[in-house]
């Protein structure tokens, strides 16, 4: 059995004003045409299918239209879930139809365990994203209960409940959308634009997944940060920020033989519309010479990083007359080292921690010094938690 | 073949901050019942499905379900459309795979020409709501024509073009979203809550339809406004407001032989809480004798009508305490005529005339005297419907 995996559409996602739709279905396409000349039998995506729980009307129009195609009009078989950029409820909406027609899309933890879909010798797990209070939920956990405060520890539960289901002498797949760790990645790198942390409330160790022959994750958008060979992330079809310029982007081909090897083979997408980082001072950027050597305006979205002030007015007027598109344009001075650092430490911040723990050290600065007790970290939790879901309500 | 009318679900809908979903399920159960009872052959729900067009959470999630109810596990045939209530575009995800079951749910104009439905004897057309502009897209009229600046202009040429489509031989049905007028309707009564007027902009006049045999309408919530014996309102299967308290509610079973007259049959909807408008002065509300004659708190919605100004303070809570769940108090003092007679006034012009107008009047008495121009005219039609697509966008 042969099977695409993809993950994190985030269809309707603008960077920063500009509107990404017409890269992210030139991007489908090339998903497509690929899907035909793999001749794959099914094709995964691993979650973050919209940017946001209330997604636009075009995206929500957009997005039907890929599912159509490659679901009704080329028959190919759709094993997809809900990522936490999904709004799990309304994604929820006529499944039961779209199962019908062999698209499988789960968005809630207890779809993982009564849709799972056995196809020859494989057998395939859909777990969207949930966080521990869905899994204490599911679970029927009591609120003042330590049990699942952590996704880890809900994890836990639900591998081995998964595990349970699992049919002997087939191979298992696992579709999920978590930030996952693993221990033998040198390049791991957090990628996601969502609150993330190694180590924190929010990572699930690899080593979890150890029974299953291949897990297709979505989270993190460069396959870069894949924890494992098997347990792997096929990142985002499309550049999404300035940190994800530089990575190639594509998808995966799985081939899953009845016993052996899972064969895995990286395909590329070319971006119709590129993500291009510049840095230099601005006379190196307006110069003919050097911008000559860039796409034209309209062909690329530009980061521009200038290492110098220049004295003019209307600086980003004059680069937008060159370059067209700009997504980006921030100043790196040398020497303005105080305002870089800060911006610098915020970013390795908020990459590094998790919120409820750049919480708990702003606590403890403030209250010279103290820890939250646990009641407090379970209400910093709940805090968090109601945040996320309101954003969905 | 025989059909089951229904519309204006308003799943979501709220009475003031009272929630109506208990009260819709059970309304839900009830349809479900009768169409199993007269062992219809499909259902029609004339639009307002949802009372928004982003609608909430648990209002997708009871909707996803009743249909599921409905459709996968009943095994009816649906024929539905999208009213102005509901968001177009939204509402159409999916529509591809739950067609695959028979569940036919057109939200665009060009879907009633290209997805109407042939049963046996019987044609099925599905018009959702559209407004002019719509019209003039899909026909695509120049912004600056003046064809088509009405609904009836739109409705004549599309009725026309439907027309082209009957099969010979067959009864032929159409489901739709309008303020129809008819010639014999005496009782005809304005009952939607959604801007409408008699003969204004917005209305469509029912020999436009003369050529079908039935016509399933939605928008106006009570079946007395049915324009002709066969251009039939259904009424929603909940009250909806106070104006809506005194009707029954419930359904149509339409039984179309193959030839001669359509029978038609009102199977009526019992409220599991009703709306109940109290009016009195202070002291008889609270009189035991009075309110023991009244549902118990819990079992009904009241709107009451005050006709003294009682001294006390907390009047709403001693009302709460008797009666329970009040989604409407207002008074209504005799000899305090200045007020309810603006009240009156206002409810009235909302009634009869459309914001077109309403806009043409209040520009002319403020010009002294003044009409708006034809471009004016336009600028205030297209900056309403601009109004009602942005609460969808």
């Amino acid at each position: 059995m042969k099977l695409l995996h993809t993950a994190d559409w985030h269809i309707g996602k603008q960077l920063n004003e500009f509107d990404l739709l017409d890269v992210q279905q030139d991007a489908f396409k090339q998903i497509e045409a690929i899907a035909a000349a793999e001749q794959v039998d099914g094709i995964i995506i691993a979650g973050d299918l919209y940017d946001r729980a209330i997604p636009s009307t075009a995206a929500v129009k957009a997005f039907d239209q890929m599912l159509q195609q490659l679901n009704i009009t080329d028959k190919y078989p759709i094993y997809a879930i809900s990522g936490n950029h999904d709004g799990a409820t309304r994604l929820n909406f006529a499944r039961e139809w779209m199962k019908q027609n062999d698209l499988h899309l789960n968005t809630k933890v207890e779809e993982a365990f009564t849709d799972n879909v056995v196809v020859g010798d494989v057998q395939i797990f859909m777990l969207p994203f949930f966080d521990p209070q869905d899994a204490r939920m599911y679970y029927q956990i009591s609120i003042d209960s330590n049990e699942m405060r952590t996704i880890e520890q809900a994890m836990t539960r639900v591998v081995a409940d998964l595990e349970q289901q699992f049919e002997p002498g087939k191979r298992h797949i696992l579709v999920t959308h978590f930030n996952v760790q693993g221990t033998d990645n040198e390049n791991y790198e957090l990628t996601s634009e969502t609150t993330s942390t190694v180590g924190g409330l929010n990572t699930v160790p690899a080593r979890l997944f150890k029974n299953f022959d291949y897990v297709a994750l979505g989270h993190l958008h460069l396959r870069q940060a894949s924890p494992t060979r098997t347990v792997r992330y096929s990142g985002s079809p499309v550049k999404f920020n300035t940190k994800e310029a530089k990575n190639e982007k594509g998808v995966y081909i799985i081939d899953i033989p009845t016993t052996g090897e899972i064969g895995i083979t990286w395909k590329t997408i070319t971006p119709s519309k590129d993500l291009i980082v510049l840095r230099g001072d601005f006379e190196k950027l307006i110069d003919r010479d050097f911008y000559s050597e860039q796409p034209k305006p309209g062909e690329a979205f530009y980061s521009i990083q200038l290492t110098s002030r220049p004295a003019g007015k209307n600086i980003r007027k004059q680069l937008e007359d060159i370059y067209g598109d700009i997504v980006e344009l921030e100043y790196h001075i040398q020497g303005d080292e105080t305002q870089a650092a800060t911006e610098q430490l915020a970013q390795r911040v908020a990459k590094t921690k998790s919120p409820e723990e750049i919480i708990g050290d702003f606590y403890n600065e403030m209250m010279d010094p103290a820890q939250l007790t646990e009641q407090q970290q379970k209400w910093v939790e709940a805090a968090l938690i109601d945040i996320r879901k309101d954003s969905e309500a």
